[in-house]
């Protein structure tokens, strides 16, 4: 775990605090080309009523665009949660260069429903900033029950 | 394999051949609710430089909007080929009724990646017009090589 990894994961931290105070999933992500944030997301099913709003899907939508290609095989995506099996084959498809999570989802998570969903070259790091990560989205559950 | 099921499949692969014509990968789905088609939607990957743009994931978010809700609990999707991991994991998430599926995907299909992606009450029909959604990729590829 290095220091860009815990500093762009706080970006993504910050993505995911966004989302909470709109009482959104407090989840966010932010995808990193070259050492620069070249997109920025946070879940938005709610507002857009569309649960294919994820944070990851938003963000490989933008860097998408930012890039002017479908792939970002040079890109890191920093994500507060371990992604779900559709972010997963979404990363796959856009044949990510890396994936760098917090929290592990086990009830969700691709791990456990699709472990072969990435690019068989995508790098994968999980664990960095978890407890915020995971504090932020059990307090948000407790507050809804 | 009844008359409906026949009928909005045709209406799929009107989609899909719509993707053709745009020298886009030719896969086309509708969603169906109360009998009525509420979505269309066509692979549309590489016009909009975006990995997410599969049929299927368009047809969720416009069938949610129409209908003003996340879950598709009572509709059926008809999908030309076998949904990847990407969609069958939004497919899960939108709880969808019922999928309907033309072609299977060996190489890139949900049930070899994913095969517990769907939502447990999810009813899944596959080989309905299968040859002629087969056919429509593979001559797609043909003309690619």
């Amino acid at each position: 775990m290095d220091n860009d990894d815990i500093r762009f994961m706080r970006m993504a931290l910050e993505e995911a605090k966004k989302a909470m105070e709109m009482d959104e999933v407090p989840i966010g992500a932010v995808v990193v080309s070259n050492g620069r944030i070249i997109a920025r997301a946070h879940n938005y099913t709610e507002h857009l009523t569309d649960i294919t709003a994820h944070a990851e899907m938003q963000a490989i939508t933008s860097a998408s665009s930012t890039l002017g290609g479908k792939y970002l095989t040079d890109c890191t995506i920093y994500v507060t949660v371990e992604p779900c099996v559709m972010c997963a084959g979404a990363l796959g498809w856009a044949q990510i260069g890396r994936v760098v999570y917090g929290a592990d989802d086990d009830k969700r998570g691709y791990r456990k429903f699709a472990p072969n969903a990435l690019h068989v070259k995508t790098k994968v790091e999980s664990g960095v900033l978890k407890e915020e990560c995971a504090e932020l989205m059990s307090s948000f559950f407790k507050q809804k029950r």
